[in-house]
């Protein structure tokens, strides 16, 4: 089995430090942060306009990648299921999917509503959200 | 800046042979495939069943990861832009986000629909869909 090598693109600046305090996903938050984009990215984000909602991808650092089953949202009394039935941080390559609305852009600073992540995490990816705009809007 | 190491947890079946009958996104995809996930993860799909929506992250092994640069669509006619700013395959860390519907799961091969990714890319994650449920039969 290949081994696929990431690098990040960024990292994300916010509040959240610690997963007790992190909403369970971007549709349920209201958390605002920052994400800084490594200066041999700039080119990539031009076209990234304020209002637009983009989809982010994270490598989840600090999720355990060893374990196959979780209980539902962390409750014991819920039997556990798979991890790829779930949104849970832990799987075997902790990627995580949030739509993030873009407040501001500054250079390569994206100020971002909706955070459901811990800070300091690696930012791998950004691309355009199908779900937000029409397919007319849709750039690519 | 750090290096993520990912391991492929399965891998996609499918007859889209080439760039150019790949539809452009799994929301304009009528194409069925099968998604092999490796034997060590079995327990990880305990939970996915039958006429559930899945997100499924894709390795886009053949994809170029040095441009930054696009135009939209490939239409020439277009000014180019970021690819940040586009859901163009092409990237730094070259990873596809497609929600499929399963229309079977026998063992370890989950049968989909709306496939938009070519025959023989890696699969590195499956997650529950937000979009396709209520809040309320969100597993996790």
């Amino acid at each position: 089995m290949s081994t696929i090598t990431v690098h990040p693109i960024g990292i994300l600046h916010c509040d959240l430090k610690s997963r007790d305090v992190t909403p369970r996903n971007y549709d349920v938050s209201e958390h605002r942060g920052t994400i800084e984009i490594y200066p041999q990215f700039r080119a990539a984000l031009e076209g990234i306009c304020r209002g637009d909602t983009i989809v982010v991808l994270f490598w989840l650092d600090r999720a355990d990648r060893t374990i196959l089953k979780v209980h539902p949202r962390g409750d014991t009394s819920r039997p556990k299921r798979g991890v790829f039935s779930t949104r849970s941080p832990v799987r075997p390559n902790p990627i995580a999917v949030s739509e993030l609305l873009v407040e501001k852009i500054e250079d390569t600073l994206l100020s971002v509503k909706g955070v459901d992540i811990l800070d300091n995490t690696p930012v791998i990816d950004i691309k355009s959200s199908i779900v937000s705009g029409s397919r007319e809007q849709q750039p690519g």
